[in-house]
């Protein structure tokens, strides 16, 4: 592989248009040829930490780094281990049966690569939005970490999506992008959604974000997107058309509409004809997004989830050639 | 390894007695030299995924793949994922979170080849006798799948268990074969019992079906077998006896005789001096079956459970050279 | 590697002081050249068998058979498998689902080496100091066993502390090592205690125990240390003092002291003023041990962790060699 354009302590967002770009390319090589540097990874070690449940996440990331030559190992910590303690000074005398900072310690001992996945509570707004378990693990691990989906972002799916948006986009205008919200009975973290504006405005694409109103996602993520509240408008001419709930981030964790009409069918994309559609999958079918389109050609759903073992596989290759 | 005889797209039930035997020679083979096709897999990835609990299943899966030079993967789907809806065009509103059709067809594109395990709910039997949760993998993942135990059928069991015989009868007459009912405490599933019936029969073995009235197993796997309700009579002279709970067909699921005399004990094979006794495990030890027995020189068990890992060997192998 | 001086069957306590040094001095090698005897192990499988919650134990012991070349296989019996029998001759009619005489044998007749973790009940304690459930395995397997910590020890910890303490001594006379006894709020095993006594002797150290009346370990265990109920005067002059709760012995399980003064701190070790200060975490922080002993440069908790990848590799090698 050519010598990496910008070195990269660790990876938990969006850095540049360079280093996306950079990924985005070594992503596709490797999907032409996943063995490519199967001796890369010899004889280095990747810790999958996982405080919550993941299927193509917990999969991808160790084919990712099979394909490298590492060898994974999985840690579901919150059913093989225990819970960990995370307020510095703390007096352990309660349920807590390992401070973060010894167990991080511990891993990054062990592991050349460490990967994490630390959803948010969606109760504790300034815990969350502080990433404060995730960096915690970046504090304490003194390794490179991988986020697998933080409190507040997800960016080896955003890769995927932008390696997707890359392979379905030949036009020679910037591509017009909709995040739009839809509806769900659950309260769900904001993470796919800031990660999916960060990398999308990053990458210098045309975002525009729809949704009823108070599901307003924090505007760090959302600098320099397009805000329609009328969703209608905002699919008009759509090329990609990204599909994802969210709970409020003002009113922070609720669930203040379940508005049917927001779910996502072919009748939405009227003035939208070539418009492909995206969702990180898992998908609630017929409640965030129809069979119709999920079934139908409009979908890149499966795309973007293959694609996630070469997003993986082309940032754990970076961070390598920086051991 | 030789030519294969029969293609075989994906192996969930038996299909001819000339793939029958060239699986068990295949087993054989491996079995005096497990790495003979260490090379085989190499770079391929079999994904194993656990929709219920298993130790024999599970580990002699992932030998047999690590054998052949492939890189298991194991996915706790119960535990380490979520809940998978199964009804198609269902409104996703209420405990399940990811279709079957969409996490089967992203583990079908992470996989060369997927190996499923999906036990009967024993509550629903058209669901449960049409294989509806093992088939929806099978229709969506698009790679060739392999039952760990499906709601009807476990063929890796029942391969090893004809192994097991072919090493243990060198007689000129057909063996005789017993399939015997044996109490339980617990609603058991029929899948044992109806591959171990189609199997044998398949074989071409001599078999006698006994058990309770009511206990009769679902004809499509026992036609060709001896029907006979005074266990005593179906135990005479026999060569190998098989033990195992089921629970009612036609009254489905339910436990209509816990009869203690339906235990198999030494006294029982009297007139079968040199049986052998089989049991697929987990056995529940002086309940289905004594311990005099399964701590004595009749018993096959053991040998039935390393063969699991040669059954297993044989059968992926016979599906690598198709990829 | 030099030929062994000492056959080991299994890896289960504290067996001689020469086998102790050479298990010390091949865990340094490893950890100066992890991958020395990466060859050793081609084609042999370890199976690690976890009936309880591991973090260290379960990771170190994985990378050290990747470390030898063997594959590891990772069973969480509590949670992919079933409940176990251990009662012989029991009417499996209840719970209970396999009996531990046909799940060892099976999971021997698939690994060439296991790795057990069976804890304590803490509430019968024949059983436990029989060792009973961990027993059974080594009984029933008929291969090679390492304990991964059972009722009564973990001697992989133990090895590893012994490791540590060799790094950290260069002194011509015995160093004065200290088992202190520390706060908690749960019932807590006496195995790293035990095991650390055992072996503290055992490697002709000078040990002093200390804890409040009532705790007294079992005498197998600490014969030859010095029991010393004034924790101040147990701790001077120190040289290593090694932190760790344990429940009462006499009154089995109990907890019958939590007072906080034997929480270890700076204060403590005042007439020990080179003192290490170790423990085997999962530590409760500030119940056990002090956040400026375990942040301070006293601590050699770190080292310890890291080092149970060498002794679990040092201890698999040996095997090895026998196998």
């Amino acid at each position: 592989m050519a010598n990496i354009i910008q070195p990269l302590q660790h990876f938990t967002k969006f850095e540049s248009l360079n280093l996306g770009n950079e990924l985005i390319e070594k992503a596709l090589l490797y999907k032409s040829n996943p063995a490519l540097d199967k001796a890369k990874g010899a004889g280095k070690r990747i810790g999958c930490i996982f405080l919550n449940p993941s299927l193509r996440t917990r999969i991808s990331t160790q084919l990712a780094a099979m394909n490298l030559g590492m060898e994974p190992i999985v840690l579901n910590m919150d059913k093989e281990g225990w819970a960990l303690e995370m307020q510095d000074g703390a007096v352990m005398n309660r349920g807590t049966v390992e401070h973060i900072k010894d167990a991080a310690a511990v891993l990054g001992s062990y592991f050349d690569i460490l990967a994490i996945r630390a959803f948010p509570s969606l109760t504790n707004k300034e815990e969350d939005t502080s990433d404060f378990v995730f960096s915690q693990f970046v504090k304490y691990s003194g390794v490179p970490v991988v986020s697998l989906e933080s409190a507040t972002r997800h960016p080896l799916q955003s890769l995927a999506d932008q390696i997707t948006i890359r392979e379905n986009w030949s036009g020679k205008k910037k591509p017009k992008v909709v995040l739009t919200w839809g509806p769900h009975i659950k309260s769900i973290p904001h993470a796919v959604a800031n990660s999916f504006a960060e990398w999308t405005i990053g990458m210098d694409h045309e975002l525009t974000i729809t949704h009823p109103a108070g599901y307003e996602l924090d505007e760090q993520f959302t600098n320099g997107a397009t805000i329609e509240y009328n969703q209608s408008k905002a699919l008009e001419d759509a090329d990609f058309v990204y599909v994802k709930n969210w709970s409020s981030f003002n009113d922070y964790g609720k669930i203040i509409c379940t508005d049917a009409s927001w779910m996502l069918t072919d009748k939405h994309l009227q003035h939208a004809e070539n418009a492909k559609v995206m969702h990180c999958l898992p998908v609630r079918r017929n409640l965030e997004l129809s069979d119709e389109i999920l079934d139908g050609k409009r979908s890149l759903v499966q795309m973007q989830a293959k694609n996630r073992i070469f997003a993986a596989q082309a940032v754990i290759s970076h961070l390598l050639e920086q051991l």
